[in-house]
């Protein structure tokens, strides 16, 4: 009646195999800076002015010449005329001759022949003079004009993953756009006579279609997402569908849960590329497949939305940030198993578990229970060798 | 010349108060499920029906009467006629008779009057009859029709964020659409004379403004953000845009660097609403105002952009994420600071680091410097009273 899985592959293997056949994004494309937070830099940004670009003053107070001050004592106190004042922004239209000074504020440009800002306190005001009693060197209290970025260095290098500061590098150099890697375009192509799109009405036997849903929301932030029409898991179906979507870097069918179903897609894929795995030992999971036709690398996920959503966590999720370039951290820690749980021996298994004052809960109902996952902050592994945990163990909670 | 910081709050006092001054969002918007991940229920979800809603097959294997195998044995093995079978998907059109079979697949919706399944392992396939020589009993291999979800139970609640599991099960519901609470609407406001958007040519003495992209960078995965054009720091300019603004949730004014210009819309917001404090013993982001007009909050931001940045890392970033109804989870951990650091007494301060191998590495240059940001991974806290911190002391990061 249907076709038993040839040989299932271990899961640390199905791991392996999947992140050696991804790629990494190799197309590019420009994007405002405004939408660029999170994206991968595909180009060196190398300075190509100083910034800020002008010297400034580094305190509220007066800008002056250095060697007009030289001299200047309590016995022998030196007046300097304040001729004009500054603001930050004010364009350097501004200058300043011998015996001469421009109140300035803190960040503002240097005026055209001042090297040295005497701070504020330090002076004594007299009829639009300042008096000063103490010499200030060249330089004091400015901020030289390549304090933040030097022309020529730089300053954020290809493959840097653009967070806010980042982007702020790219503002401050005046650059509106930036070449960042391109996404990878997923197709989702949800496959079985029996499911329904959510919003219609079911006939008796039939489900909604979870799975698109479930792996978009998943997605959506590392790739661009192009939910597909629910195909019939026949042949001609099958084989038209992959046909007009071999442009896109991932074909991911997600529904067919049976044998029967999963043979027709390997099959075409036999015929017309490779095929790297099918049936993992995995619990839950087993019936995945992975291929790649081209340059389209092909996915076959279980139909039970757990086994789906698990599996997409744990081997498409790494593959697609693989491919967009992104770091993909397991956010994990340890807690201790509220009840014992026993296992599947010879499958690997994933268990969802939720935690709450360091403890772990098992909410696995079974693969096809969505509340399976949704009740779950993360999910405990248990090797295909170990058949049961005991109550209160120590285990490692890899969170969703 | 320019007025001084009335009196300088603490940075524990201004959390404290930022937080209470900021209300949880009220209104709500309904999306598609596609487009709701990440966002905040505004819904308790009852199931209006059972999930699957039919009783399944649990096995691949063969749907029966239990009743008509009773007394099945080695010695007397029972004939059973297969008359049709099922797939999963199949809709539920078919039905067995007594002494009748159907061949069923995992997950197929059980025939009408069948109550067990027997597994394909345990038969023997003889001229389109079964033969069996063990009894099952009613509801053997048969998952119940509310088996994931019953009809009736409250599956999400309102407050829940929605993650990829959660619009799984609005999905398995048939919901389409959901309603959430909306998004916070935040108007980012450069003001000052020396800000030039990037991308257009920079005069002398002026710089591209780097906040508004910072800010809606980090701030735009949890709230709608509205870029304003470059504003005069002049009271009527200032003026006219707040009254423009009126019907956002948070109005951010960041550039005016000087405290003349802060003074301008303290004196705005005094007028019109209030001023909750303005100045902070916090080293960058000293000149820091915070306020309120009608129910819009408004924040006068340092004008420096580090001093930008980590402030609304630290105090603007978790009033977002409150009113937009989200947790809001410091990443931490602990690291050995490579090289001593010297700090200012009596102002609490945020020192940018970069973390290599557990070692903590200064980056902060000056709060002008867009790379004391860039460069940084996090940051670590000194206190007013700490003078400074010796090299190989254990420190605290916080992660951006």
């Amino acid at each position: 009646m249907m076709k038993p899985f040839r040989e299932l592959i271990n899961f640390e293997d199905a791991k392996i195999i999947i992140m050696e056949k991804t790629g990494v994004m190799e197309r590019k494309e420009e994007v405002s800076i405004l939408q660029a937070c999170c994206r991968v830099l595909a180009e060196d940004i190398v300075a190509d002015r100083n910034i800020p670009g002008f010297s400034r003053a580094a305190v509220d107070g007066y800008a002056v010449r250095a060697e007009d001050t030289y001299g200047a004592s309590i016995k022998n106190p030196i007046r300097l005329r304040i001729v004009d004042k500054v603001f930050a922004g004010d364009t350097g239209s501004k200058k300043i001759d011998k015996a001469e000074c421009i109140q300035i504020a803190t960040g503002a440009a240097m005026p055209y022949g001042a090297d040295a800002v005497i701070m504020v306190e330090n002076v004594k005001v007299e009829d639009e003079h300042i008096v000063i009693t103490k010499p200030v060197y060249p330089g004091a209290n400015v901020s030289p004009e390549d304090e933040d970025i030097s022309k020529g260095e730089t300053v954020l290098r290809e493959g840097d993953v653009l967070n806010p500061s980042k982007v702020g590098v790219l503002a401050a150099l005046g650059r509106e756009r930036v070449v960042v890697y391109s996404l990878p375009e997923i197709a989702i192509v949800p496959t079985g006579s029996e499911l329904v799109p959510p919003g219609n009405k079911l006939e008796y036997g039939k489900i909604y279609d979870i799975n698109s849903y479930t792996l978009s929301s998943l997605l959506m932030n590392f790739s661009r997402i192009h939910v597909h029409d629910i195909v019939e898991d026949d042949e001609d179906s099958m084989e038209e569908c992959i046909d007009s979507l071999l442009h896109m870097d991932y074909i991911i069918f997600s529904g067919g849960s049976s044998v029967g179903e999963r043979d027709i897609l390997v099959d075409i894929i036999e015929r017309k590329g490779e095929v790297f795995f099918h049936g993992i030992a995995l619990k839950p999971g087993k019936p995945t497949l992975f291929g790649k036709i081209g340059s389209t690398l092909i996915f076959g996920m279980p139909g039970y939305p757990t086994s789906c959503l698990t599996n997409a966590y744990v081997l498409l999720l790494p593959s697609v940030k693989k491919m967009a370039r992104l770091p993909h951290e397991e956010r994990k820690g340890y807690a201790v198993l509220a009840e014992k749980i026993v296992s599947t021996i010879g499958r690997h298994q994933i268990y969802t578990v939720k935690v709450r004052d360091g403890k772990a809960y098992p909410v696995f109902k079974e693969s096809g229970a969505i509340t399976s996952m949704s009740e779950a902050d993360g999910y405990i592994e248990i090797p295909g060798n170990v058949e049961y945990i005991e109550e209160e163990s120590k285990v490692l909670v890899k969170y969703f």
